[in-house]
């Protein structure tokens, strides 16, 4: 078998048998295929499409690449989440151990903020001396002691997955669907879950603005895992404004925390326990749906689920007292109220402008290597409908650079589109797949 | 300018500006673009296509990659002839001395034997002492007072283009036109000509099989020369079986050699004078095709272009005594008859399996960096319409590897189909462009 010979097969629209598959990403991750070849092969899978088959070739040889873990001395089902992204997202950090609180062992491995979506670990780290990069070994113990660990993406699982992104970075293949179903689902199927919840945002926050592209993507990924024989669910999810009213990371932290102490309000806290009852259900605690959301909002208004989420950030190295005093956080030294130019609804928001604030002031990254300002963030006053009077609060922005407070005053500002009367109002929860 | 916003518009079918088309080409020279971006490029444009003006700006761009020769102390005007390639094809060795016997220059640039095709290269260092390796310097020397040289690739003469085709080799991305056209014609361009002919091939000894295709790399070759100011004329001539009678290097070089010693019988000869009458006509020295097929016949019965041809084989090195004997050219240590296994009329040969055998044999190349055997060859004794009995002729092979000759044999035999009547006789010039 020769590379360029499955290179000019994909060229060609053929479809690559399952050996055909493995040779490829076997040989990539071992160095022994070049970049050149492979990025050949990648543009002529983006353009020309790749079979079920051919995907689901693609998922297994990923996560046969590195590490999969097995957590034979943990007892209780093992569920994750995972989300496609979004701005505001900070579900993570209350349904892990809203979820373990129930009963399931969250193994979950996150990723960082990147463009203009947040990321878990930038906002875990807002923790003063909470540690995402643990050992596997570590990652188990945790696990088991706590019942949800929450980790970074480590060398052991998945090379092929880190190799390969970097390489569709810089050759314009990454917003392909198989790839992105074989991304996210290598890593997740390597946490050795039993069960699965995925959340495909879908709006102008999300990578998948349109909706049928989410759920083309959802389904995807689903079929996959199922066929692996994990329970996995997919929800579709609005990501037409921010989720909750806080975006940063040291700000997201507190928020979550303030959910865990039991302020259940607004839409945040109704994906939180949509999602955690979701996941009760993959992980076989619960199979009413109806019975499993009492549980995870008892979770919660038990502190419950909060106990669960100090002994994690103890066991990971972080300050336990953030959860008591949020103003443990990073705080920043500036802040400034954006107000409404003129009175009206607000009928839209350019979410994913919303999130590029955030990151071209210091709280996002533009690339992987980038140093982030945890303490950067925006508090929104006004969501989809509600009405402003001129001079109402839009924003109020905490930052620390103020050379830019002009700038993204305007920004921000312009991200809001203030009209005459209320859009049509869109459902949190848009599709169950 | 980031290589992979070029990446991106080609996979999305956009058209990439001339400025862009340059920023490629000349950071991937450079090695300021990596091989796995340009290899994605490639293939995003072999998939979804490029325009005249793309085309045009690889041309220039790749052309410019390295030195363009000027031969302002040459008053003739300048023409070289092109081939795509065919099995049998020597007719550079006979139409360069021919051309400059009627006061045409000819600065002749050729290829190596690759795959089923052989090379202009190889055949002239069949010629014992033939340089082909002479520096820049020398080939205007050699022209200056030959009337004409021939020469293989230089590192200074589109540097692009050997990059570029050295990647495309590995990636499946070979066949394609405007790839084609910009490889052979930034070459060209390069040679400091005035005009150009080119020879198509199409049939199944040929890399374009069918007629279309053919005439479409015609066109686009055509179109581009012309507008670099090139009188550029493509003929679009057959290829579904050997041309001439023998097939290798040495026997090639020898066809040649009697050609030139006067021999114009078949569609070698036909060929030739086509040609030759044709680079006539692009370098303005004649402008009525009749008198400039006279002027090139003339040529070869007054002996003049054997003399041309005398006085740059010396000029390079070879000995000029095989053009009196051509025994002295490498000689096989075996013989072979082949015959037909039935009587009837040859309907058919693969054109391709010939070259291929002489190839596996040892005359050809798999690699371009194979070594070759230059005494390997095949006397072709029927064409198709030829009427054999069973028994005659159809092949003698000259060969030094014995331990091939049932494999080859049997093939040799398998490449002719022999039917009960002859098939539609084809003209060997299918059409001018």
């Amino acid at each position: 078998m020769r590379p360029q010979d499955l290179i000019e097969k994909k060229r060609d629209r053929k479809e690559l048998a399952r050996d055909e598959v493995a040779f490829l990403i076997r040989g990539y991750t071992r160095d022994e295929i070049p970049d050149y070849q492979m990025a050949a092969w990648l543009m002529a899978a983006f353009i020309n499409g790749m079979s079920e088959a051919e995907t689901r070739a693609l998922v297994e040889e990923m996560l046969h690449s590195g590490v999969t873990l097995t957590h034979d001395q943990i007892a209780e089902p093992k569920v994750d989440k995972h989300s496609t992204g979004g701005v505001g997202d900070k579900t993570s950090l209350v349904i892990a151990p809203v979820a373990a609180a129930c009963g399931v062992a969250v193994p979950m491995i996150s990723g960082r903020a990147l463009a203009h979506t947040g990321g878990t670990l930038d906002k875990l780290e807002a923790i003063p001396g909470f540690r995402t990069g643990l050992s596997l070994d570590e990652f188990r113990d945790v696990l088991k002691r706590c019942g949800l660990a929450l980790i970074g993406q480590t060398k052991e699982i998945a090379p092929a997955d880190r190799k390969l992104y970097a390489l569709r970075d810089l050759t314009a293949t990454v917003p392909f669907q198989p790839f992105m179903c074989a991304s996210i689902m290598s890593k997740k199927l390597a946490e050795g879950i039993d069960g699965l919840v995925l959340d495909v945002k879908t709006g102008n926050g999300a990578f998948m603005r349109e909706f049928e592209d989410a759920r083309n993507l959802a389904r995807m990924m689903a079929s996959t895992g199922r066929a692996m024989g994990k329970r996995v669910v997919a929800l579709i999810t609005d990501m037409n404004q921010p989720l909750g009213i806080w975006v940063g990371n040291a700000v997201e932290t507190m928020e979550a925390i303030e959910t865990l102490r039991g302020d259940l309000e607004g839409d945040f806290a109704e994906l939180c326990l949509e999602l955690a009852a979701r996941m009760l259900i993959a992980g076989e605690v619960e199979s009413d749906l109806e019975i499993a959301r009492d549980k995870a909002r008892d979770a919660i208004t038990s502190g419950r689920a909060l106990e669960r989420f100090r002994a994690c950030v103890e066991a990971q190295g972080g300050e336990p007292r953030v959860l008591d005093d949020t103003k443990l956080l990073p705080q920043a030294g500036e802040q400034r109220v954006i107000t409404a130019g003129r009175a009206g609804v607000i009928a839209g928001v350019e979410t994913d402008e919303i999130g590029r604030v955030v990151m071209d002031w210091g709280g996002g990254r533009r690339r992987l290597e980038d140093k982030i300002d945890h303490a950067v963030g925006l508090r929104l006053h006004a969501k989809i409908g509600d009405q402003v009077d001129a001079g109402d609060p839009l924003v109020t922005a905490y930052y620390n650079d103020e050379s830019k407070i002009e700038e993204m005053g305007a920004r921000l500002r312009a991200a809001y589109r203030i009209g005459g009367s209320a859009p049509k109002s869109e459902p949190l929860i848009k599709a169950v797949v």
